[in-house]
């Protein structure tokens, strides 16, 4: 496992932890206020989303890199199924590919891909999953060839209903092997897999498949809204370090992505106060 | 399977989907005035709570089954550990021996046992999990000596912090083991489970565990609010069907009983709606 109480190399930040630059959310800062903040703190890269980068894709990515930090990653793609889906396919891969191409410009390693909830009428995890396989199946080739790799996130049970029909690691491994693109790997979430006891075993059939991401924040024990209120590090009841472990154990080396929704508590804080803790609690409880 | 479609032979009334009697919630009926009702109907049992039946536990167990009916089981035990279980095991042990006494007097075959969250400073599942199975452990001999078996249900991963450390089926059925009692089962709600592709793999190792409940509702798609806003059968998109056989393909041949909460909705509802609502959807959804 390795030791991360010295530098945060290993460190990444997701901008939606800031309240989403640009959303007049947080204190509202610019990429480059980001950019700048995070590389006088050692952080090793950013993880950035569509709507914060609008047009200067390029220009954002290139400063990422004078900074000295990678574009870790780009949220997200759009949802592939479900209500909360475009109303056909082919707008939905219209828009995957829009967000492949933003990524690609901004130089981001991997595309962070939602599944969408369970299609409407279907009553059924499993062909919902089957539809979101069939989609993604036909986007991986576009995704490669401009040098994207799809993370596929399962998100927690909670959003099995609108948000993803896919919520355990042991799915997703299912449809990166069904999807046939080596193009797509997995990314773990503890918000999301915290509960997740059979983690371990699930990763233990990762074969081939690579685990492309790896987001760190915590679970409240009393969780007030299960979008928006997201813990930092050590705030909550998550088994960070074994977590960690598990995952770094299946082979993961890749940067550590924080990434806290938290409409009430850490988006209002000083964001300069608000790096100084991730970067403290990566470094003792992470 | 079996067929539903002519009688509500298998059906029960967990009577929370009305709003809890005697709590000013729902059209606040009576005992009496629920059993006539379900019995008018032809269900086959009740499940009641603790706080519904106070000190007339034998009196209300002899209305149902003069009625036709059984005592399906009483909700619920303490929260056996975490952050809203009592101060000090003692106590919690106590209450617990309690709602045994409770269940025996009533005549209920099984009384419901949650697990409660996650111990606090602990920051692990397991852990709790550990403290969940010891005092499991030392309770069961008593209820076992009362005729009440112990139904350990594992609750949907959102309540993971403070109501369930216990989240997953695979995990129950390794208490159930390890807490060595022969009294002591689990039960299967769809509200809890409907995500969990791995079930029937899970219930494979069910060995010689036993299943001693099988509850109905629904998750809505958007649900507004985990507690207290589940859907009726049909209305969400749970694959009841495939739940109930995986279920009964595991040795399942009890009642099936309706826990709908749902504050906003059916608990608004002519308590007569309700009921009749159920066992229309009873016959053609579940």
């Amino acid at each position: 496992m390795r030791d991360f109480s010295n530098d945060c190399a290993n460190l990444a930040l997701n901008t939606a932890t800031l309240g989403h630059m640009l959303e007049g959310r947080g204190a509202g800062w610019s990429p480059e206020q980001v950019i700048d903040a995070c590389a006088e703190r050692g952080f090793g890269g950013l993880v950035l989303w569509r709507r914060e980068v609008g047009g200067r894709a390029f220009e954002i990515g290139e400063r990422v890199r004078a900074a000295g930090m990678q574009v870790a990653g780009l949220c997200r793609s759009p949802f592939l199924v479900g209500p909360l889906a475009f109303n056909s396919v082919s707008e939905t891969v219209e828009d995957f590919n829009a967000a492949v191409d933003t990524a690609a410009e901004l130089g981001a390693a991997t595309l962070t891909v939602v599944a969408g909830g369970v299609v409407a009428g279907s009553h059924s995890m499993s062909e919902s999953l089957k539809a979101v396989t069939e989609i993604l199946a036909s986007v991986a080739p576009y995704a490669e060839r401009n040098g994207v790799k799809l993370g596929l996130e399962p998100l927690h049970p909670v959003y099995g209903g609108d948000r993803s029909c896919l919520v355990t690691v042991r799915d997703a491994l299912a449809i990166c092997r069904n999807a046939g693109s080596k193009n797509i790997g997995i990314a773990i979430d503890v918000y999301h897999v915290w509960w997740d006891l059979a983690l371990e075993e699930q990763l233990s059939t990762l074969g081939d498949v690579r685990i492309l991401g790896y987001h760190l924040c915590d679970w409240l024990a009393h969780t007030k809204d299960t979008l928006l209120d997201r813990g930092m590090m050590g705030d909550g009841v998550s088994d960070l370090r074994k977590i960690r472990r598990v995952v770094e154990d299946a082979g993961y080396d890749g940067l550590c992505e924080v990434e806290i929704f938290s409409e009430d508590d850490w988006w209002l804080r000083d964001p300069e106060d608000v790096l100084d803790t991730i970067v403290q609690r990566f470094k003792t409880v992470c």
